[in-house]
């Protein structure tokens, strides 16, 4: 998508240096980062240069492409170890997103035949995951109606993926088929993916929109002033339960009681048919620093970081929620749109 | 309560002025504000360096007492005028603080009669009102079991009222008499009263907590982390349902859906048995820069306000939202606790 009148990916993979949005400087400044190798990939994963289910795959895979060139002049036995224990640092750099180990597995099965089939891997689920997003637009844009108000939570937008992002693409379809859509932008504490990058995101692209708190969702269902909710999911169970960015459970709890239609958008690739149901989910506890502290511009226009809770307070940091597939209307995926009433559940995508 | 080893209120009248502990500044820096006349105290009201529905009511009772001096030596009619006038602008400065015109309404009708009398008025508000919260602590805590997880919206402590708090009262009981409880503290954006305002209250008060995001408290349900919730209120209608603090309604819906009991911790002041329902009750929408913009501590230790949101967005910011009366478990106020489903509700408080 664009920025700046130019186009560009979230992550892409040149020579052998993984180049991406600089997504934690975002807003405020639009910057590449380059990596240069695969431990500096897990780290720009780990720190969240790069963040979103699908952009998170995709540079798993350019990271596990990375490892292979890096021990192209091993031997078989060395290489092997070096592999494996590439894929255990890679797996390791964020515990919830389902595409990181299926991007990583799919390159290191790959990278043990050849280099050049790990890159071309690694570029065929970049490319995958842009042309499920793309598909994921089309079809959800066939639930939009004329004027409908849209509520979204976190960033599952393009600057999530390779591009077109998931709960985003069909907001952006039906703002390119001029339904007059507004959308009310969850801010998501703590990160604020949705202040600083739904909302930056909406604004390239010309779709109306306004920052909400996330506490103003339901008061805004209540009202009548939400006809639908789209988010995105990190990781879909079997059973349909769905982990996303915590609230997202909040957020469908209250749909449920004023009776909104609330869809999970995601590629088929976030379904894990390992995974019985969400109880089995494991939920990322992150640093109580981003509940305390908050960075912003200040009135230098300098990146500070403040001070906004009470000092000598602690806080507990769960960075996602498990909502069960009985709260979920749908799930828009490239390969339809699925509910849960329906028999033989995601067999399609299985 | 105690702040550094000396008791305060949060707002008391000496001579003709009204003192108020500046709770913008807070939980950073400690300070008392000195407000000379009734325009400088609704102006306090307005910028909320007073804040919550009891330490409003108080301020707005002393405000209207001011009012009183300062028309002392007007000819009836002059002071009949002023006081009016007065009146009207105490009565604009917050529009949903129910106690803000029970207040001002009962120290005006004194103020008609003598100046005097309007004092005495003003400060019998405010020791009904720390008296109440005392009463609804020791009912509070007759629901709260040992080793109870407690949760709590936004700040309704002793900060919030002329002493005690309503939501926290029952808390400070129950920590008092060693039932090992545990609070979790919603941050409660925008303006973050839960992590800087109830959390400073919890640590000088020794009550073990953590600071949560709003989105995390659903998750905690579905984890069984949460016992119960008790938050306070700005105005409760005749039927039950309660304005307070957005996203309220929120974690009531999550409650209901998880079966854990939600109480509302209220004075019988908070009640308005005018209003039928919620659905009369006027909304305040504030500045969309509480959203936009958030002021804490730089890393100099000095108060800054930084962007935290994509620059050019707008959001958009009501202050408070309806919990309808079949979300809330049981009202918590000085007379008694009573729930919904009691024949003749609130017979005792109207």
């Amino acid at each position: 998508m664009k920025v700046n009148n130019k186009n560009y990916q979230t992550v892409w993979f040149k020579d052998s240096s993984v180049f991406m949005i600089e997504q934690n400087l975002l807003p405020f400044e639009f910057k590449i980062f380059e990596s240069k190798n695969y431990l500096q990939t897990c780290q720009a994963i780990k720190t969240m240069i790069v963040r979103g289910a699908g952009a998170i795959g995709a540079t798993a895979g350019f990271a596990m492409a990375q490892a292979s060139i890096e021990s192209i002049n091993f031997n078989t036995e060395k290489k092997l170890s070096f592999l494996k224990k590439a894929l255990k640092n890679i797996h390791e750099t964020r515990p919830t997103a389902q595409n990181l180990f299926m991007a990583s597995d799919r390159v290191f099965q790959k990278a043990i035949i050849s280099t050049k089939d790990a890159i071309l891997e690694a570029q065929d689920i970049a490319n995958e995951d842009a042309m499920a997003c793309k598909k994921i637009g089309e079809l959800g844009n066939t639930l939009i109606k004329q004027n409908y108000k849209i509520a979204t939570h976190c960033n599952a937008g393009w600057l999530a993926f390779a591009n077109y992002g998931s709960a985003l693409s069909p907001v952006y379809e039906a703002n390119k088929n001029g339904k007059n859509i507004f959308v009310w932008v969850d801010e998501t504490r703590p990160r604020s993916q949705g202040a600083r990058l739904t909302a930056w995101e909406l604004k390239n692209e010309n779709v109306n929109h306004k920052i909400i708190a996330d506490n103003a969702t339901a008061h805004l269902m209540s009202i009548g002033q939400i006809d639908m909710i789209i988010t995105g999911a990190d990781r879909i169970a079997a059973n349909g339960d769905t982990a996303n960015k915590i609230g997202t459970l909040e957020k469908a709890i209250a749909a449920k009681y004023y009776g909104i239609p609330f869809y999970i958008a995601a590629p088929s690739s976030t379904f894990d048919f390992k995974m019985a149901s969400g109880k089995e989910i494991k939920i990322e506890e992150r640093s109580q620093n981003e509940i305390l502290y908050q960075s912003g511009l200040n009135s230098k226009n300098k990146l500070e970081k403040i001070l906004v809770a009470s000092p000598n307070s602690n806080a507990f940091n769960p960075a996602f929620d498990v909502t069960p597939a009985e709260l979920i209307t749908g799930y828009i995926t490239e390969k339809g749109i699925f509910n849960r009433i329906q028999h033989g559940l995601f067999d399609n995508i299985a």
